[in-house]
This record gives structure tokens, C-alpha cells and sequence, in this order.
């Protein structure tokens, strides 16, 4: 039990509360555990989040793809992390990815409404949570007020970023390349100077003409602002 | 005061908690009421967001100034409205813009951490304010997820968007024609195209070179649903 209190405290939204408060917290609010084998589909696409949900232990596959056009960005979450707790309240609360268990992986679950009250028992939840949504909700504006030019690369990366979070790994972009085009907004050869200029600065591998391959986001985000 | 009362009931992070107990708020955390005279700069750019302030009478105009090129946002809000809680936690908490009073009017203003003893207070106040968060952080993801082609109309709908409220009115951009392309990254024709669709189409205004006045945000706004 000790090896599990020490899990949650490093949950994002769980840092900085004490184990004590924890320790409450878990006997008044119904904490749900269940279980993932490997490939198992955890959450598709549509489904309604009624629930915060975080990974505790394993590793999990989100994957966001185009409804309309050939592109999917995926990347890779490891054991402890919150799983996009953006889509619990706002105008839509539907997952808009799917998520599949890579291995075997455990997931922790609290519903929407018992989650809100875990908020009132101590400030530390509420900072918590308050943080993680405004730090997206100000990304795109101070982007665009600091940027000298938004160019393609710049585009590509906020894409990027706003799809993905700060522990993202093996992140990969698969798409048809008229597609991406046509998501950055961008012709076709200002997106392949731009797949170059990445690929020479060692940012992003690209196996093939369709798909790129972000092993370290944090490289590439910095890039974003040594061009500001 | 009760006319008091029921200008509080309608400001957005306050809809749907009882009378009861917002009286019950007003005598536990302390509200600051202060008089803004028309021309006043009530908060400056870079000014620390150390409290969640409300407009609860008159008129206000916010700006947004990139700091490199020749670009700026405004637009004005009338109360009741709150201003801009996504930069009260996060990673930044310097507001980026400047507020000024268009004619005589109160500003509400409650310190950060009175206002999270609020959200303890009641759920509605929680649900107010994580519903307002996460809507900004899943317009980027939505939008790109929906697209058959970012154009250029949509980044300049998107840029409207991301820096005005479902309120906010007289939106006004002005810019160097060249800085508005590096901004929305598109060639000066296709800027151009853009602004004369959306011209003809009644959805901006623009009385010359350097500027475009939306007057009605939401029919912007519906204009990028229109070609999802």
C-alpha cells in the first residue's frame, strides 16, 4: 500500500498534497483501479470522459486522427501520468483519441463528480488542475504575440505541442503528405524544406515519405523559441 | 445591495451558485470594489495577475500587441464579465495586455488565493471556471482533428478566436499588411483573397489597408464551421 501511495503522490494532479491529506482523500472518494493487457483498447475514440484517469503503472499509446484527411499524430505515456484531463469539462467532453495499452498497464479512475470534491478537500488539487488547463489555454496567444513569423516549422511544432504533454515520448506523425499540407497549411515544397531543416538539426527522424518520428520534444519546442 | 447581488449572479465564473450562498462568499472572502474613471489603464501589459478581477458595470477595451511586429488585437468587453482567468495560474501569470477603461466603470477583484477558497466553497464555482479553462485548450485540437484544409481565412478566424471571448465585441485588428502575413504565415495575395471573401461576405469590416473590424464574433466563428 505504501509502494501505491508513493505512486499516486507522483500523479500530476496529485503533486504537493500530503500523504496524509492523500490517505483521507482515498478512504471518502471512490478510487477505481483497473487492469490493461497488453493491446487492449482502454479508451476509443467518442467515448464520453466521465472520469479523470491516470496511468499508475505500464505504458499507454494515444493516437488523435483527421476526420477528414489522411493524418494521425500518436505518442506514448508512461506510468505516472494524467490522461488529458482537457476533455472532463468544456464544451465537449467526448475523447477525440484512442488509447491502447502497449503493455500491461493499470489504470486509476475517479469520477467526474467525486473528482470535484477531492478539489474542495485541499487548495493543492485545485492549483494543481488550475495550472495544467492554463498552460494550453496561453500557449497559442503567447506563441503568436512573441513569433516574428509563423513559418511552417513553427506551425508543424505547435502542432505538435498542443497535441502531446511535457512526458510525450516516441511521438510519431503518420499522414498522406497533400494531407499534412493541407493541415499546416502550407505548399508542398515549403513543407519538405522544412522536413529537411528538422531532420538536418536532428529534431525529427523521418523513416519514410509519410510518416516523422519526434524522439525528444522538449528539442524540439526549444527550437520554437530560438526562432522567436 | 441587492441589486449588487444579482449583477454578481451574472458574472460568468459565478452562473448557477445560489443567492444563498453567495452571501454566504461575500462575508467569508474578502471583495475589493474599485472605480475606473473612462481612459484609465486599469491593468498594464506585464502586470502580474495576482487576483481574479470581474467588470461589474461600464465598459472595457483589452490589447494584445505582438512584441516584434506591427500587430495588435483589440477588443471590448461590458459587464458583467470576468477578465481573462486563464492567466491566474499556469506558466505565465504576466497578463499579456493592456486593459483600459472606454467609459466610467467597477471592477471586482478577488486575490488568488481567496478566490480557490471560493472554488472550495461551493462545486458550482469549480465547474465554472474548469469548464471556461478547458473550452480554450480544446478549440486548437478541435479545429486542426475537423479541418479538410487550414487556410488562411481559418488562421485568421482561429487568431480571433483564441484571443476574444464569446462576449467580447468591436474586435478590432491592426497591422502592417506584411506583419499580418508573418503572423498568419501566408503569402500577401492569398491574405488578400482572404480578406476580400470575408468582406464580401459581410463577416469584417475594413476601412483601410491596416485594418479589420469584426463586429459580430460569433458570426465569424460559425464561418469556420461552415467549411469543416
Amino acid at each position: 500500500m505504501d509502494n501505491m501511495f508513493d505512486k499516486l503522490l507522483h500523479l500530476p494532479l496529485f503533486q504537493g498534497v500530503s500523504q496524509e491529506r492523500l490517505s483521507e482523500t482515498v478512504e471518502k472518494v471512490p478510487f477505481h483501479f483497473l487492469k490493461f493487457k497488453r493491446g487492449d483498447k482502454i479508451i476509443d475514440k467518442g467515448d464520453k470522459c466521465t472520469h479523470v484517469r491516470f496511468i499508475i503503472s505500464g505504458k499507454v499509446k494515444m493516437t488523435y486522427e483527421s476526420r477528414k484527411l489522411k493524418f494521425s499524430i500518436s505518442h506514448e505515456l508512461t506510468a505516472p501520468e494524467v490522461i488529458a484531463p482537457d476533455y472532463l469539462f468544456g464544451l465537449d467532453t467526448s475523447y477525440p483519441f484512442t488509447l491502447r495499452a502497449i503493455d500491461e498497464c493499470g489504470i486509476l479512475q475517479v469520477s467526474k463528480n467525486d473528482y470535484v470534491t477531492m478539489l474542495q478537500s485541499d487548495k493543492v488539487f485545485v492549483y494543481n488542475i488550475l495550472n495544467y488547463l492554463s498552460r494550453n489555454s496561453q500557449m497559442f496567444k503567447s506563441q503568436m504575440l512573441n513569433a516574428e513569423q509563423v513559418t511552417v516549422t513553427e506551425r508543424l511544432v505547435m502542432t505538435v505541442a498542443a497535441f502531446t504533454t511535457q512526458k510525450s515520448q516516441n511521438i510519431v506523425l503518420e499522414f498522406r503528405q497533400r494531407d499534412l499540407c493541407r493541415i499546416l497549411g502550407a505548399r508542398r515544397p515549403a513543407l519538405i524544406t522544412t522536413i529537411e531543416e528538422l531532420t538536418s538539426k536532428e529534431l525529427i527522424e523521418v523513416p519514410n515519405n509519410s510518416s516523422i518520428i519526434i524522439s525528444d520534444r522538449k528539442k524540439l519546442l526549444d527550437c520554437l523559441r530560438d526562432v522567436q
